[in-house]
């Protein structure tokens, strides 16, 4: 995990530890991942794993494969022809998305994948049967309903039938020109503002950023349309892109993550909807969507 | 206006005037923004703007008197007595708040303002009645109604008769320590992230950055607990925060901001509700306070 998300964990365990001294008082996030148990921590399939290398260091990536099969497959078919190696993060929209492909403008001379896809059939939703969806109690703007599948954000509609992938922070999508299968997964982008739910069912998320998100988020700005670099100095080069199963065991990044499907997850949400730290004078009550705590850790040795 | 702002602006009647070579269809924002009239705009009040420089360049703040009068008031006192030249960022923390202040950790020590206020009462709600409310017709997660006032994202309850600002991406704020009352403007906060809308009502919000916030954004994020800055030399010094009024005419920064109690601002999010690009494929039908373009301008000479 990050440092900061590391030295934030270690301040709420502090924080924990300091409440106890007190008369008994409601739960806080920090209590409860304080009393939180092995058991409620999951580790990531190394096959569903994606590491994105960058100079400044290591963007940890988990793939979706229940909401984007196909695309998951590709983008692992991708990392694994080295497609990514060498090509650049090219667009930084402020309040928007990171986005990272092939540089080079002329589409003759742009970089064909060997044996992955260049396209692929849109993934926008899946049916919401055979999905485990832990709903949140509370009104979402965009959509009848929202919670989790497996540590994702998601949405679902019962007239419909289907489920879907919501673009909070951190979630990463397939790019796509205007025609809904002009995607595939050699463009991505990673959302880095404020949830651009809009995008919700217009576009294929596959994933999301689960370790070193700021090392996207604190990039320049373009400043070209869209938020793209024009300068080529500008640009971001992509030292690696793999699979986390390709990379030796020694050098994959430990960390776990916080099952979404347990008591000790609907208890966090609990006390995020009814924030109890002395701090808040105004508990909201609520919790949208986007600012639910996905937490993740250094596994405990 | 940042030239990314611009950037983006030019793109967007670009493509209208494109759009413009095939048969007439429903209105994108482009259009929409295109066929506004200078009534449409207005300038920031000098008295109500606020110039934080950088090394990095400006951020233009402006401020909202009608929602924190005393915070305003002492911020333009701060202002005027040059509390904060030579202050520093102290905090970045990922997907939520850069925040400046004092450095300075003994409390002995902290610069004390000569003659404006310390802290203030705090002004997290003031009365609905006398606020010209433009109302968003969609669900919000956290209140009963939401909707913008005089530029500024706001949500109002009919019940208890109160009003207060959102916490949406840029809406700068008051920090303060436990009491409510211990803010009142020496440590101000800037929304960088996903709104962080539990904070409403908790916080006295006074003011927007309606320029530069990519020089906010960017910042890297700190390493302590809650994004505070471990070392003295990750700060970013403040070089100066003036009154805008203070500042020669020729030396502001020429900015005019879409108004929102206009049929054009009306049409503007309905635009983006059901979003007419021809890249979309599934209009949201809905949109989220703080997704609400709040579009600025370098004014046409």
């Amino acid at each position: 995990m990050s440092r900061f998300a590391l030295a934030w964990l270690l301040a709420l365990l502090a924080a924990t530890a300091a409440a106890e001294e007190t008369a008994p008082k409601p739960r806080t996030a920090a209590d409860v991942l304080a009393a939180s148990t092995p058991q409620d921590w999951r580790t990531l399939d190394p096959e569903n794993t994606v590491y994105l290398e960058l100079a400044s260091g290591r963007v940890v990536i988990e793939l979706a494969p229940a909401f984007a099969p196909k695309h998951v497959a590709n983008i692992r078919a991708l990392a694994r022809e080295n497609f990514f190696d060498g090509l650049a993060i090219v667009r930084s929209q402020d309040n928007f998305v990171v986005q990272w492909g092939d540089p080079e403008e002329d589409p003759e001379k742009k970089r064909v994948p060997r044996k992955a896809q260049r396209t692929l059939p849109a993934e926008f939703t899946r049916p919401a049967e055979g999905l485990s969806f832990v709903s949140l109690p509370d009104p979402d703007t965009y959509a009848p309903e929202v919670g989790f599948v497996n540590g994702f954000p998601a949405a679902r509609d019962s007239k419909s039938g289907t489920a879907w992938l919501a673009h909070c922070y951190g979630m990463v999508g397939a790019g796509r020109d205007e025609p809904a299968d002009s995607g595939g997964g050699t463009e991505l982008y990673v959302v880095t503002g404020h949830a651009p739910r809009q995008l919700d069912r217009n576009i294929t998320l596959l994933g999301r950023v689960v370790h070193g998100i700021e090392l996207l988020s604190i990039l320049p700005r373009g400043n070209g349309p869209l938020g793209f670099y024009e300068k080529p100095e500008q640009r971001v080069p992509i030292l690696r892109v793999r699979v986390a199963a390709d990379v030796p065991a020694a050098e994959r990044t430990p960390l776990e993550l916080l099952r979404t499907d347990t008591r000790t997850f609907a208890d966090l949400v609990e006390a995020r909807r009814n924030r109890r730290d002395t701090w808040y004078k105004v508990p909201a009550g609520r919790i949208e969507l986007c600012n639910v705590l996905l937490p993740a850790r250094k596994p405990p040795s």
